[in-house]
């Protein structure tokens, strides 16, 4: 196997849009509710530098992020991550949501409008993101802080 | 593509039972503290029917995981998930975990009695596991509960 040098910044920061904006992007969402974590695994779209999930609003993931207001998300097979802490920006009934609807459905393969009554939209804002493959890329994993790219 | 039937829960059983148990198992771990979410991937080893992983004992997820006495966690690429909610059994040092360590080596791709002072194994008891790819196996997915697989 060929042993691939660590990954400049510029490089993750390319990589990671990416994986952000590949059709049907996937990642495990992290949430927590009443001190106890949650995790599941949700479809997402990349909108204007926001990450964009649909779920049922009655769904634990949605109701964690709405009474915490944050979230933190994992991308890609677990040695070649992305890690997203973000924070809630805007929930959206799915029926309401015109150009962010039309957005996630443009990259995802399914429709939340579709989904009947109670899908909302949950826009989440990027304050820190991180990406690195093994150890030798701990160093230099922080692309953005305070939701700034670094590079 | 071919269109594979939803798996009987059996076979779930034994797909589960595959991925916790093959070399350098990787999975996503959720954890919380203060009511913040936080997640990272991380390489386990199943011994015994309990899902270890090997941490630095001032790390954040083991503190979260020693704090709240609870985990979740999700194996798999997300189209083809085991998702566990586990129990903090015990904590023990790593260069005092005799065939813990001997085993968590033996399966991973490190050691973590190698890795200097200050790591400890976390030993997990599942409590709650879920196996599904796609929607069509929701419906069936509870392996186990309350520590006693149904299947």
């Amino acid at each position: 196997m060929v042993r691939e040098e660590p990954r400049s910044r510029e490089r993750r920061k390319a990589d990671t849009l990416a994986k952000l904006t590949a059709p049907v992007a996937d990642g495990w969402v992290a949430s927590a509710g009443d001190g106890e974590p949650y995790l599941v695994p949700l479809s997402l779209a990349w909108l204007d530098e926001r990450v964009v999930l649909a779920l049922a609003a009655d769904s634990r993931t949605a109701r964690n992020i709405v009474a915490r207001g944050r979230a933190r998300l994992g991308l890609g097979p677990t040695r070649d991550v992305v890690m997203i802490d973000a924070l809630l920006d805007v929930v959206i009934p799915a029926a309401e949501a015109g150009a962010i609807a039309d957005g996630y459905a443009a990259q995802s393969d399914w429709d939340p409008r579709a989904a009947g009554p109670g899908y909302v939209f949950l826009v989440l804002a990027p304050d820190r993101i991180q990406a690195w493959r093994e150890a030798d890329e701990i160093p230099g994993r922080l692309l953005m802080r305070g939701g700034t790219w670094l590079v």
